[in-house]
């Protein structure tokens, strides 16, 4: 195992610990949504959001405990995001972490109602008072999740992607596409360590910084995968995005240009982290990773 | 128009434009989801929960800005909940409040992602400095929404609701299931305005006594107007139940009965105000308005 690997592999076992507790199984039917949440949050994927939040916070030397908190109420949202993508309107996809999607295993109307359960549930986490001690700390969370996920986040930029099937984007389009769709959510993962804290502005931006570089490389990896990758080795269906005619970063600049823009921002991405030295080893050694990684 | 129709069209005016603030239509092609949130989210629906939440404000001498930022954010909550409801795969309607359903009226990818956004911006509303100076108060109003629309609450009630349709439930269940499904948010309309002022007690057990019987109360004249109202009036599809074989207080209970326990419900609701004297005449009047409504 890889320093990397052991690293997610630790930060997959503690959110699933507070994922277990959580998400208690009651007496009632309505317990089918709550094994349903179980399903899609606990114990698959990669846990890479997690991972870069508790990576972020040892940096930072925030209490684990209360980033492990922010970790799961993020990787809530995320997996949410995932379950509501899958289903047949949006996506239709049928399998996703290496195993049937939500809607697949449970039914439609359960995977809607799972989606939404975890994303309310997010707040719930944040909202606690064990995740920070100051009221004002959970409150500067909140909105910066919120704002992450929705309309001029997550949100907005799922909705871009999904027009983009029927009307080609823009290389501009696509970059704020992306940026939208999954660099909020990890500039969340990375800045929330600092608001735990009340990190300095310069900190903050720092983490953005890098935040912003690293999430483009993601998605540029991201979509070589879905054309080069191997389908058993991600975990998920492959392919889709040729198929349904979406414009990606590889469909707009072709494999070599997709490359080189990803190797750019890794150097974007390190030079981000200057100021944090070699306790920034372990995001640097992720920026490697990612332009490494085959799933 | 009476009293109460007056008050609730006050509301809509009141909660419209708060919502026409909060939902900017923006430059990109991402506009399309806050164009569906407009749609269903202004100027359609009787706007009772905003009512309540502004009555009882009023009441307990609650600034009005405040209760009104506490009445958008759960009006935002109410209207992700029907969009999601409606979809195809839960109740597949296609009438709502006057007019085609979301889905229907854009397509099923753009409902969902409506219902997300709706549900994670009233989050980001209730975590703004404008809704409370004191972030204690904003976030105990964040746990308790949370909790009303999760899965203890709104979803957990829903879940129940669509496995009724496989497995009929005891009366004791569509009680439970009502209380969470509509009960647990009519809850949060009437405990929010004591939130916003830290009341006693006293206070909070009254207000969460009357909404309770009321809660039950507007269900079963919900479930009677299903069988015995006017589609047109209603502005929705009526019938449904009874066509889903699920289990109402109706089917239950039968006519006459599930009348008088509406009946003694309105008693124990009126009974449950007495200690705010003549201030809760409006919502005694609601109370009998419920019992005799046609819509």
């Amino acid at each position: 195992m890889t320093p990397l690997n052991l690293k997610l592999s630790e930060a997959r076992t503690l959110v699933d610990k507070l994922f277990d507790d959580e998400l208690k199984i009651p007496e009632g039917r309505e317990k089918r949504v709550i094994e349903a949440m179980r399903y899609s949050a606990i114990g698959s994927g990669k846990a890479f959001r997690p991972f870069l939040v508790l990576t972020v916070a040892k940096m930072l030397d925030v209490p684990q405990e209360q980033a492990a908190r922010v970790a799961v109420a993020l990787e809530m949202v995320h997996t949410y995001s995932l379950i509501h993508d899958d289903l047949p309107a949006m996506d239709n996809d049928t399998l996703r972490r290496g195993k049937p999607t939500n809607h697949v295993q449970f039914d439609e109307a359960t995977a809607i109602l799972t989606g939404d359960a975890l994303l309310t549930q997010a707040f719930e986490v944040l909202a606690n008072e064990k995740t920070h001690p100051d009221a004002t700390v959970r409150i500067k969370l909140i909105e910066a999740l919120s704002k992450a996920a929705g309309t001029r986040g997550m949100i907005g930029g799922q909705m871009m992607d999904l027009l983009g099937e029927k009307e080609p984007l823009t290389l501009k389009e696509v970059e704020r596409m992306q940026s939208m769709k999954t660099g909020a959510l990890l500039e969340f993962a990375c800045t929330a360590p600092a608001i735990l804290i009340g990190a300095s502005d310069e900190i903050m931006q720092a983490l953005k910084a890098y935040a912003h570089a690293m999430g483009l490389m993601f998605q540029i990896t991201d979509d070589i995968l879905d054309v080069e990758g191997d389908s058993a080795t991600v975990g998920k269906t492959l392919g889709k995005d040729s198929k349904a005619h979406k414009s990606t970063f590889v469909s707009l600049l072709g494999l070599e240009e997709a490359r080189q823009l990803a190797r750019d921002l890794g150097m974007e991405a390190k030079a981000a982290l200057k100021i944090f030295d070699d306790k920034a080893d372990m995001l640097n050694h992720t920026t490697s990773f990612i332009l490494s990684r085959n799933k």
